[in-house]
């Protein structure tokens, strides 16, 4: 998820002063209120978005952003190439391009996925995109209309569960445990819906090294999930950006190498390149292709020209499989400063997962304690996380939070979790006078939704500053 | 309008064939045909994406495309303040950035809004997007639901009619003339979309150097629809992508200078600097700002950082007001080109536009030819331009088409208009011996949809292929 910069105003805490007269702040005061979309009305900042003028604080430690580790790139290298590609070929990088996106760079994108399996990929079935994010935007576009379901783990991508309510669409969770999504929780989750007339759209996963989860879709169950999928006549839609992030093993082989047909796979150079250039991609069967490009045109015209060509060149050039090693030992270093810390210093009761690649750690508070409760007193400790409920789509996962150790030093993480340890210690001295303290094993991190496995509407439905 | 180069695939003439074997090339053979959301099925293929195989050819002389003149940019320049960015501010140019934009940007984009006298314009006020496609996309998603009703020039953008079809939006068309959009049409439009019970969600305009019309409405009617707008509450949004291409005079006052709260301004850098960088922007009062950001943070998470760099150091540091004289001077001389030309060869009853600024002439033909049936007669002759149905929601318009001027040399133009003349002709020749030539003058050009001012669907609803 981006970690951005604060915005230039705090719409939310500053009175908005604007040219000596005080501008609504309510939204009962906004002239326009009564005339926005249905969609509208659901829409809320992120828990994520929430934490920006926190963590970019100097003296906090921030474990809640995902920003990767960009200045790891040959800046300088990457800098000539890119001032070369607009000095040499202005008339191409500077102009429109095609709303598919760069014919060269869906050549590229094709050798890239070869990487994880997918072999059998055309360039022509390949549709660029601004970011994955927008890639499952009009995937979500094309397929969903109000009131339609989609599955999805449970947690599940904050960015996802935005789009998703954007679309007006369900979503309803499916468990996680340590092997990722459980293949009978999915066909149980499907037998419900079709018993419930429930239209479902498609699932919704990230297979490898899950965010928040941490976790990894195992081998058998890849089988397994291409298998319901067939039987049930089920879309899935592959969320990729981590998939060459590992950090013991080769990538996994992606469903999408499966099944060609009932998987639409999105790609994204954020975490192998660079997230600020913006390229992503669709992989989708040449009939639901031909859509995402009319939803493209309609939405952006054509992603930017210069980062397409920025993106093919730097493939075409630089030591791209070097330079994915050397990211991928970074973020091994910080993951494993991540779990010593936490082994050593989280209080009993304290489970989390153990990601072998990507980003992130999900933790499990002791004792039912709440993560979103306990911020304000995270942020005076200087350290500063993601409450869980961000993640899911119905208001659980208080006692969750995801850790991320992609941006921070090793250093910086081992203070991090050193504060966190403390806050969730004085947590717990305020509770254990009157609870038992909940020795839950980590299997039981991701099963959540097993007591509310209702289907809920949009994430966050609260209305802004109701 | 994008022209952009071929896409890959040819996916309307080639049969579809991937690794052996044939993909289902009707819909109707698509297994995921009965999956899409209602507002996938009246998505089709844009007048001028069909056109690109055709205007590509080199012995075509393409007055279709609507590609700004880029190679008059001082290329070396621009690439090495590129390379620069990236080799010295990398952590920032190839890092996630705000959705709402780069705050050093949304200060500059205030100053260049100056020009068109928005001089209370705030920075927190703006939200850069994708190119102003995304802004009207953005915009459209956050105010309508369908069935929503949107008032349009008769002719309308083609992007623009884009956008409102896949918000299944109805699109009332209102008429122009050489001096734009009509105010009293506007007015009546909104008594009858009153009495019929219509929600009016906004109307839409582009006052300067219409696209297609290339018209531009007068200081007069500005304050006229300013006023409107205030009698009947109605939000406009202003489309200015063209404002400062202005051939003999001051870029004129915005909407937007006259009315804060009610008009929504649409900018970007496409026409003035670089469409391929894709950056654009919506002024907005503070509440719809708010509103904006959470909708393009669904979209696209955040706008490329590197593009935005690239504007704000480029306005910073490059002599970016008389780079636009520039552009302007050689955008004169194609008009120049195509005007003299039209004068000296069109056949008696042809009528067109006389644009001072943008990239557009509006065309009618004589007794009343059908350019969508011209065309392909006209790119046997080598010739290419856009039938004029593409700009109407209602399937009017067969008697316009749009010739540009941006991109091809005044001599090519004079060619192109050449090729063009004698096509008409032969057309005439055709039709003469039993139809009487229409002598209307150009006063009526824009009025087309006087006799058929009723509400219709989405642009273009027939199925592909269909
Ligand atoms: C699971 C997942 N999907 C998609 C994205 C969006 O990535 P992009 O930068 O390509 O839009 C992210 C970013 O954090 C992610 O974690
Ligand atoms: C009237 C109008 N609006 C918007 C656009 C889209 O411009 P951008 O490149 O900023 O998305 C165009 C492009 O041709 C246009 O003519």
């Amino acid at each position: 998820m981006a970690s951005t910069p604060p915005s230039h105003g705090q719409p939310h805490r500053t009175p908005p002063q604007q040219h000596g007269h005080v501008i609504p702040r309510h939204p009962r005061l906004d002239p326009l209120a009564d005339r926005y979309a249905a969609r509208t009305h659901g829409m809320k900042t992120s828990e994520i978005r929430a934490l920006f003028s926190v963590v970019s604080r100097p003296e906090v430690v921030s474990l809640a952003g995902g920003m990767p580790a960009v200045t790891a790139l040959p800046l300088d290298a990457v800098g000539s190439m890119i001032g070369e590609l607009v000095s040499g070929m202005g008339a191409q990088t500077l102009q429109y391009g095609s709303g598919q996106g760069d014919p060269r760079l869906r050549e590229r994108i094709c050798d890239v996925m070869a990487l994880e399996g997918i072999t059998d990929a055309s360039p022509s079935e390949v549709v660029v995109t601004v970011g994955s994010q927008q890639g499952l935007d009009l995937v979500t576009r094309v397929f969903c209309d109000p009131g339609d379901v989609i599955l999805a783990e449970g947690p599940s991508y904050v960015g996802a569960l935005g789009v998703f309510q954007a679309a007006e669409a369900r979503v309803r969770h499916v468990p996680m445990d340590d092997d990722g999504l459980i293949p009978e929780a999915l066909e149980q989750a499907l037998i419900e819906c079709r018993a419930n007339g429930d239209r479902v759209k498609f699932l919704y996963t990230v297979p490898n090294y899950h965010n928040p989860g941490g976790v990894t879709l195992s081998e058998p169950r890849r089988q397994a999930i291409v298998d319901i999928a067939d039987r049930y006549d089920l879309l899935v839609i592959e969320d990729n950006p981590y998939g060459l992030l590992g950090f013991d093993r080769e990538p996994m082989r992606a469903l999408r190498a499966r099944d060609a047909q009932r998987v639409i796979y999105l790609g994204s150079f954020s975490k192998t390149f660079s997230p600020g250039l913006r390229v992503g991609w669709v992989l989708a069967p040449l009939a639901v292709r031909e859509k995402l490009v009319l939803a493209t045109e309609a939405q952006v015209l054509c992603p930017p020209s210069l980062t397409q060509y920025a993106v093919a060149r730097y493939l075409d050039t630089q030591p791209w499989r070097e330079q994915i090693k050397l990211f991928t030992e970074l973020y091994r270093e910080r993951r494993d400063a991540t779990l010593e810390s936490l082994d050593a210093l989280m209080p009993p009761g304290t489970t989390w997962t153990r990601p072998d690649g990507g980003f992130y750690v999900w933790l499990k508070l002791p004792n039912g304690l709440d993560s979103k409760l306990m911020q304000p007193r995270a942020v005076n400790a200087h350290v500063a996380y993601v409450p869980g409920i961000g993640f899911y789509a119905d208001g659980s996962g208080r006692e969750y939070m995801r850790l991320s150790y992609c941006y921070p030093e090793p250093d910086q993480i081992r203070e991090g979790v050193r504060r966190l340890a403390r806050v969730i210690e004085a947590e717990l001295d305020l509770h254990s006078t009157f609870d038992a303290v909940d020795t839950g094993t980590f299997r039981a991190v991701g099963r959540p939704t097993h007591t509310a496995e209702t289907i809920v509407g949009p994430a966050n439905s609260d209305r802004i500053e109701d």
